[in-house]
């Protein structure tokens, strides 16, 4: 068996010690004679799975005991009709800023149910910075600000939190939750697909504030409707209970790596190594502004678009794979999530570097 | 190890050779270097995994062409919005067959999203029978007639799709899906959570007839539209990958046990002898009438629900576990889904007799 090195943006690679115990446990967790996929999700097993679960992540994210953890279906894009459904509370409309393709996905969504006042975008800039907070023009009637925090697409990544003041600040995290400590307390809601740092596909971690809690819209789905889903401890539906399973024993491994502070040191050296390179070279680039580059993420292109193909063939040929970036940005794509390890993108760095000799 | 008989409701039992396969491949799946939970949705190696899994599908089932197959999120208690906000189709309302718990649910959702008509129930007898055909109440400007198949709670099963005319017919066939051969053609539309007869919990398979997509209220989150999701082969949201790859070895796995006429046969056989024995002994009862016997999940009771505890205990120090019942019915409930082996049945069986015997 060889493992590659896998780039891709997400499903993505889950780190390795995590794919052995769940193998390992396949047919029979600690002795209950079944596997974790077999459980009823009213059994004890199970209920302690889960419970262990989001004991962690509160752990690892520092979430206060006035928010909620919620383990839902559907994923971010789910999420961007959820999210207005619970959270408009009465209000006329949310507020959004548009940073890309995520940002344009919410937005468009959030238009079913709501006025949606766009209070700064980054489309003039080709979507390669974050629009500066003092130019937002935002509605201090909104229900909420909607973020992206990392555009999984673009490459563009906030450096923290922006102030809104008392209007709640609601963040699609999906490819930048647990890459590194973020203050919880600064948002109203945040939401992610588990795909890229938290598990399998199919999975939703919602973080939510009580209070924001249990004023849905009447045409909200009682399977995701936020007040129904807490009420039940996320289980008025069946949940996705092996997702949740390799949920847990993700946050297990990140906290026995030292936990999101680690994480985070991981996270930057592997992403300095990268963009260091990028930026030294005039054969490669990165089109993304030097103060919102992702940590996740990195967009990179070729001098000349003709090699990406032969690029692509000889990243594959020495195990390192999904470097294609998205079809609607071209280029590359190097995804370095946490389970992404150090000489992943060594190699790739390596790799470019002969690229670069043989055809700059 | 040793595996235990689980006679959950679901998530419940899976063949042990699919958990086999997926323990061996959970590391590097037909030398990908990667797990399958790792791979990207739009990467050749899952592309083949999702096509693989309809194609063997549609074969089981007999799936014709006119019929999307759609992989979704949430359960059957998401689809009890889902179907209405895509099926209302501009009518009014919608007629319902209630026959237990799960049919008061999708009643219940449905009346958010337009007039429920009930044109028949089973409160009467407690739910333990269906109502004649005859006596329904139908709307003929119905958008569709919902059923549910079987009733997971009650153990009350359609012997076969009701005609109902020119008005499609929708189904809830979340616990008897693949237990035996269906007649697609009858349905407009039919769901299933795969927790019970396909896979883990977190996969929703939907089969509907293509003249009825592409109408769904305004209000439909495109994660949820079947248009969007049929459009984009399942694949607008990312789709719960690791979940479809293990439908597809069940799907499989039913292949290789000769397909649904091989299914039913064996699923006949399974609930025979338990009904046979309930029918024979003053002990223990069924409630449900004769003719709407569920083949799938089989409610019993002891004749004094005092001794209920000791009944549990003693079927689990033989390694036979979640046959309690379901909270709002009480007593016991054996679920004998087609991963359930013919041993495990005979085993509850002898356990009954021996625990008569002693307690009788």
């Amino acid at each position: 068996m060889t493992r590659v090195f896998n780039f891709s943006a997400g499903p993505a690679a889950l780190p390795e010690p995590v794919l052995r115990q769940a193998a390992e446990e396949m047919l029979d967790w600690h002795g209950s004679g079944m596997s974790v996929m077999e459980m009823s999700h009213r059994g004890r097993e199970f209920i302690a799975i889960a419970a262990e679960a989001e004991s962690l992540l509160r752990q690892l994210m520092a979430i206060p005991a006035h928010y909620k953890v919620l383990f839902m279906q559907g994923g971010a894009i789910a999420e961007n009709a959820i999210v207005p459904m619970n959270l408009l509370r009465g209000h006329a409309g949310a507020d959004y800023i548009d940073t890309g393709e995520w940002s344009k996905k919410s937005i468009q969504e959030a238009r079913k149910y709501g006025r949606v006042n766009v209070a700064a975008s980054a489309a003039d800039s080709g979507y390669t910075t974050i629009p500066p907070r003092q130019t937002w023009r935002l509605d201090p009637g909104a229900a909420y600000v909607h973020i992206c925090s990392n555009e999984t697409i673009g490459g563009v990544e906030y450096p923290d939190a922006p102030d809104v003041g008392a209007v709640p600040l609601v963040a699609d995290m999906s490819s930048s939750i647990l890459s590194r400590p973020v203050d919880v307390t600064k948002y109203g809601a945040l939401y992610a697909g588990a795909q890229k740092n938290i598990g399998p596909a199919g999975l939703t971690i919602v973080v939510v504030r009580e209070d924001l809690i249990g004023q849905a819209l009447s045409i909200t789905p009682s399977a995701f409707d936020y007040k129904t889903v807490a009420d039940n401890e996320s289980m008025y539906n069946t949940p996705p209970t092996y997702a949740i399973y390799i949920a847990g024993l993700v946050f297990k491994w990140l906290k026995d790596q030292g936990g999101l502070v680690a994480m985070e040191a991981h996270n930057r050296a592997k992403a300095a190594l990268l963009y260091d390179y990028l930026d030294r070279t005039a054969f490669y680039r990165s089109p993304v502004a030097r103060d919102c580059r992702s940590l996740m993420n990195v967009p990179f292109k070729l001098k000349d678009d003709a090699l990406d193909a032969a690029f692509l063939k000889g990243a594959e040929e020495r195990g390192m794979v999904q470097l294609k970036g998205h079809r609607s940005v071209g280029g590359m794509r190097a995804s370095l999530y946490n389970a992404m390890p150090i000489a992943g993108v060594q190699a790739l760095v390596a790799y470019m570097q002969e690229f670069e000799a043989r055809h700059g």
